[in-house]
């Protein structure tokens, strides 16, 4: 995200006081709690969905997981890549490539 | 998250020729799954958490939330915005300030 | 379930002194981990599934409902059933039949 | 839950017309649709919980689980035995007690 969306979601919190309930714990909560609202979208059926919603409900749990980033002072391109260079070792492209297994079933 | 770590996401998909898979609902459900890994980091205790644990939990959510935005052609900037629009108007400061109340109960 | 699987369930709890652990929150955190945990064993298809797998994450999710309802003291039926009126009067047959959308939409 | 419980449950499904929505993976989505539903009760706040809707949201956890147990024609009896099993094992009582660490960690 831009800087500015990242600074207008810090605002929000800010001026509403609202870090006080921002415990990382409560803030892990909100994110599955958003992401399964997205999932509702899902719910009956994989392909007919209300595009609106799903970019609402996505919004939402983007927006948690930012409060989460500042929470804890983590940057998402420092974790990301560290969980890429994992994910990368674990789905070696031979192995991994066309097949949905998890890694300890390849 | 800067251009580069949003190109090894897409890399990691497009190499293992993962996009058959990633379907929105199936996304979705990965969105969440990820999310509840997260939230194991909390199941217990909410300050005596693995804080490598939890980057490792949170950047999959990332990942996954990344891929979201790509099978759907969204950009993360937008739908952000036009949520952050709806939340400054359900949850205005005079009212919301210092409560965790749900907008409809203020 | 029948009294002696619940009984199964208590002392099992009790014989760990795991009681203190067991707060409404954190066994609700608990029912979405496992939950979320069934989800995965449906997260690249929906037909092609492991049932041994369903089978003891379902079981999770049912164990910490029962965790739940005796840490609340709550009667399954009475809740299902007084939730069961709601739905009754929020589906009415005549209007729901073969229809899958939530009530608000019928 | 007793028989009339789950009779009532399979028959609000059945005069629906709902079963042809009730696939597993529909139904493991609504589980933790509903388990996160629960979970928001306690969003922000561990002990100041409103426990009507706490009822409304397990009981209808309950309903969907046992949606799930008609739909793969389990017995909950007979799952939850055998996760108990798989339970009694993983955490043996000497080890496990008065820890909240999970087995391979313990």
């Amino acid at each position: 995200m831009q800087k500015e969306t990242i600074e207008r979601i810090r605002r929000f919190t800010e001026d509403r006081d609202w870090d006080q309930f921002h415990s990382p714990a409560n803030l892990a909560k909100s994110i599955v709690i958003e992401a399964a609202e997205l999932l509702e979208c899902f719910q009956w059926s994989d392909t007919d969905f209300d595009i609106q919603q799903v970019k609402e409900e996505l919004a939402d749990v983007i927006v948690y997981v930012q409060d989460m980033l500042d929470k804890l002072g983590l940057d998402a391109d420092e974790i990301v890549n560290m969980k890429m260079d994992q994910n990368e070792a674990k789905y070696p492209v031979e192995k991994a490539k066309g097949r949905s297994d998890k890694y300890n079933k390849l």
